[in-house]
């Protein structure tokens, strides 16, 4: 127990952690091959679900358990975002479990911009079905042809055409996009390059099959289709929506992006803590039960040395990150955020070291898939570069900080 | 503001804070510069104390901002480790205003030994005029002869001999030892060799100028004989003093370290905090205001990097220290072990990358003595060695992880 | 040019180059493409040679780029290991190259052991297609069931049985196992337990299609199946193989293994050298295209340092390498071991930094397939496992650094 | 023996070493402790010279170990650049060897200015003492006002006046400043602001005793004012000597010093090899000598791994700088540009690392200068900044790299 625990957050997570330990964990091996026995080829046109794990959602919703991300207590449980924190640690020790709570990225984020910024009949449209876990969405940002990680750079246009939009560009790395029941993405293009610097970008809901949207191919990271998920690479020839599906209205881009912002990225370091803590003990289970010259791998070299430094390194990115989702509760997104930067960068680098630690313990087995470890290593890499490369968010702090001296 | 302030913390920490800015901070240089000149030289014999900081002792002491470490409510303030730590790094911003607070290690340790487990008699003869900021103490354990960062190597002896015990042994690291005001002074020993093996050992209170009592030389840490305190070495030969100078009695010697650790962890690593806090604003306006290669400094390669990088690590070690003190506060010493263990390790590190990172923007001005910064970077690396070299307590992480396990 | 360099081996180097540069890189995307077309799926029995990479063969051949690794004036060029050392880093700068020029791992190591070690009806046998490049081989050494990085756990058994032997045991990570032309393996086993320590082992060559040999699986190394390679699973029930199958005789493991120690780790170490430097240039060629912020990504932030710390640390991992090859053929292994040993170490390390900071500054496209990178990241990795893990190379430097103490 | 020793260097290696284990190193820890008791305070006025260390020059001398480093056969013993290395790495082992043998820095560098770049007169008067030994010399260019990494921002001015040229400016850091010997200084500044870039400066000799010349203070590095020799501040106000002291012609500064650059910076590079190498076996004597935990040290936790860490980076920073100096010997100082600025970024953090290694190794008694570690650290922090801060030479590192893709 610390400091940042509620009755409420401590209520769900014991709930969650007897749900993973009990129905999931114990199928995971299994599951995960047989995902990799169905869907390890790149053609994400066949890639198929897995019936398990629908019935595992199916049980977690009848449970409750169920959207505890959303901070509203009808459609969620009301959790505010420290007290949801702990809980997506938790379903960041398995690379199955978010999305059997319906609480796994992109859908969590885009479920939240519908739900803050989206009006009635979108909600009805996508956030509802979202919400049911019956559709999966889309979030499509970065662009193939520019440096992403400069959000101005942006190519793809949103043209108002009397009562429709008419969208162009080239879009990557949109994360779900292979999934069989991805129906929706929320676009992000450039809508009026005169207009001031934020008000030059549009969001628009776009269903998949919209005439004009083209799948080109499934991207692999660090040889990872993340299939049956994928990351998508697509293009957008003169695909036509109707202008009520444009969110807030034209030229809110940065404030909606704005606002996704905070909660969604406490979301994913807190799974990413969750994946650091398991490396961790699957490196100590491992190192204490193989034997090399004489003694338990453990206690070899400097490796109980590198068990401490993991440990110290994701106590202080934990509390790192439950401080910037207090801040978040307490104060405001805007006033954290050098924390929100903060967390962007050391969070993924602690689980990369982590887990390269883990690997290096277990061997062989660590590098292939009969354990969660690649399967981490390829997200701590993604995480890396993926809602803006480190290299962005430190330019954000130091930015932030020098601002103090003025 | 954040999770872990108190009112009553925020108060004490306006007036700690105003103090140092209005009347420490102004005359640092000078009075830095001061010491130099008058004890700038190993015979410590002739150390003398500043008068200008006698003056400001007492300035403090009238205003109430004294013995601020103390639980009580009426030798200090009634301060739980928790509101005392943001003070603590307040006053480590500046190398002498832990002096000025009466909040110096090693006098605090050693004030808190006597407050938790002195007798009437101890806490009379030697708690007062410590608490009065009249006399200055040492804490007498590390010794030359063996690898001190294993306690159970320890050889020197406390034998009893009727009413009086009788002390033989080397003692080096006594910081404080060359302080014109030292007076006594708490030495550890071995009284029974048979004893279980946390029973062997005692504290006992030792008048520096007792018979027998040979104080060799200072030491310097990276050059630095840190006057007028010193880092004192020393022998004793058959030193008599009487039994009732034992604290506790014979064989308590592990308990009481025990006691002695957990806050006096918090002190020093929050007051290295407050140094790292200084060393990257010093940092931060000497790379704003000279300028190489048509630009400022802090602008050319990875110095703003740099920056983020010391501002994430500084907030996540203070994160890990308030959560330790936290849990010392809330749940106990037993239960923070692996916390104090940590705070250990990271705290000194971070500073030392701080301090280093600072001096090497700084340029040469950085090395030399007219910034704190070369006497953070010896108490930095000092630390790192103090109170059990890091690889110690890391061993302890590691250990108590893996009973994690069990 | 630098010290290391001779006329032969720079003859031999424009060479290699040109041909890497007219022949290789131009279609190497095009033709890893269709690798992961033909041969992205788990099946190995399904994996397929890619036509043009026969007739690249064909015509190194034809031009006497090949077998460039071999010592022999005849079967080889005759190139000493200083000499072969920087045709190999040129190979390594593509994925593709080392095969091309019949110089890739592990059949060059197991061409080496033939050549030196194997008899003359050995060599009839299996080395002559290996040099033509008609037939690939394995090496079977590393077990799933215990910790490989000490030898002496090796459970696999080699036992004589009249004028055979039978062989039992599993291994993994066999690479090339999953080739269509792989035909034979050398396999280490126990051969007698109570034999002094380095005496116990034996290498037999067992062809692939022997009865009792079953493949299980292909592993993927974070990942990658590495096809049409494949790093192979295989269980070995009562498998028979004639005496004569054993090369140099029963007890004679180690002694090979040692032997074919030096050189080949000298091959890989160049060639992920080689790497590096590829990895280099294509973070500087995207850095400098790409624009964020007003400026080429290459300017931004600390990357104009991590540009030089990769020169500097490909630099020095090249001279260590070159000096191990130089102590190996002036002074022989047994002169180089510390060098051996310490090359592992350094070089997977150089290369894991250089291509993290590759991928880092190329965004979205390096981790993906689109550029060698991923397959560098996933080379780089499981050298720090294959081979023996880093750390017990380490702990051979240290051990050789210590006994120059007694 | 490595690739780069000749037969040459190999004779002088020898006899060096012998004397410095058989003359120095027995001497060494008294002769420390000496120089401290009799140096150690600010007063630089009253700093002396240890007979003991003139009588060993006076054998050094008469045995021909005099000038190495100095590639005139008459004048020294016409090593090159890589034959004098392994002697300067074997002189580096001892703070107190390379005065010893006259090969100390800034004497070095100044003797070869004058040596290449003076004329007769000026060679007469300072050049002849200087290599006898019988005087010693400053080198001023660092300046307290102005970020002196970038060259260019230099104040200090030397206007033509007549005859004669008048000189004003602040200079600092110039070590050696507070040797009683000290009696000639090369002092450089601004001839001529409106002259192309490198033509501006100019490089003249001024004796130390010259009027207008006033010596503020010395400079402590980390608290070590490295007495006798010292670092100095000085100012010079209206100083004025003859033309004739110009050394090449006014406009001659940026010359000179590229000349002056290539082989010192090799010197003091393989001086901090030795120092690191000495540090590594202290560690190392240390680490087996004291027992901790029922251990010797070095066997507990990740100290083997740490002295193979050591090991690896000595032997690849010694490879980069022979191989540096096989380039000035064999190439020219202009095809060794990168791995100049290389070895002056790679080599003191070796160094650092090494020596903060061997310190936390040894304990409390590594800070002290008991040992020569707290000097190695002193030694190691100024050489990152000296000759330029390690982020200059990276950013030369990096600009050449991307000079190679145009």
């Amino acid at each position: 127990m610390n400091i940042y625990a509620t009755e409420k957050s401590q209520h769900y997570l014991a709930q969650v952690t007897s749900f993973i330990h009990d129905k999931i964990l114990p199928v995971e091996a299994e599951l995960l091959a047989e995902n990799r026995r169905l869907n390890h080829h790149q053609d994400w046109t066949q890639w198929q679900l897995l019936p398990h794990i629908e019935t595992l959602k199916r049980q977690a919703k009848t449970l409750g358990l169920w959207n505890l991300f959303l901070p509203d207590s009808e459609l969620g449980q009301g959790l505010s975002c420290v007290e949801y924190a702990p809980l997506a640690e938790e379903m960041g020790r398995s690379l199955l479990a978010p999305e059997i709570f319906n609480c796994n990225a992109p859908d969590t984020g885009n479920m939240e911009v519908l739900y803050h910024f989206g009006n009635e009949q979108q909600k009805a449209q996508w956030l509802t079905p979202l919400l049911s876990g019956d559709i999966r969405s889309v979030f499509a940002m970065t662009e193939p042809d520019v440096a992403s990680s400069d959000a101005t750079n942006m190519q793809a246009t949103i043209i108002e055409d009397g009562d429709d939009v008419i969208i162009n560009g080239r879009k990557w790395w949109s994360t779900g996009l292979g999934h069989p029941n991805c129906q929706i993405m929320i676009f992000m293009g450039l809508s009026d390059p005169d207009a001031p610097k934020h008000q030059r970008h549009s969001m628009v809901l776009v269903p998949i099959n919209t005439p004009g949207v083209t799948i080109t191919r499934m991207l692999s990271a660090y040889g990872d289709f993340d299939a049956p998920y994928g990351h998508g690479e697509m293009e957008l020839v003169n695909v036509r929506v109707p202008k009520s599906h444009v969110i807030m209205g034209l030229g809110k881009g940065f404030e909606i992006a704005q606002g996704r912002l905070g909660p969604g990225r406490i979301h994913h370091c807190m799974r990413a803590i969750g994946a650091a803590e398991r490396a961790l003990s699957l490196a100590i289970e491992r190192g204490q039960s193989r034997v090399a010259f004489g003694q338990p791998i453990i206690k070899l070299g400097g490796n109980l040395e590198r068990i401490a430094q993991a440990r110290m390194a994701i106590d202080q990115a934990r509390l790192l990150t439950l401080n910037a989702a207090w801040k978040i509760d307490n104060l405001g997104v805007k006033h954290a955020m050098t924390d929100i930067s903060a967390i962007k960068v050391v969070v993924p680098s602690v689980l990369s070291q982590v887990v390269d630690m883990a690997i290096q313990i277990y061997g062989g087995a660590g590098m292939n898939h009969d354990t969660p470890l690649a399967g981490f290593a390829a997200m701590a890499r993604s995480l890396r570069l993926a809602d803006g490369p480190d290299e962005v968010h430190m330019a954000m702090v130091s930015r932030l900080e020098l601002a103090k001296y003025k």
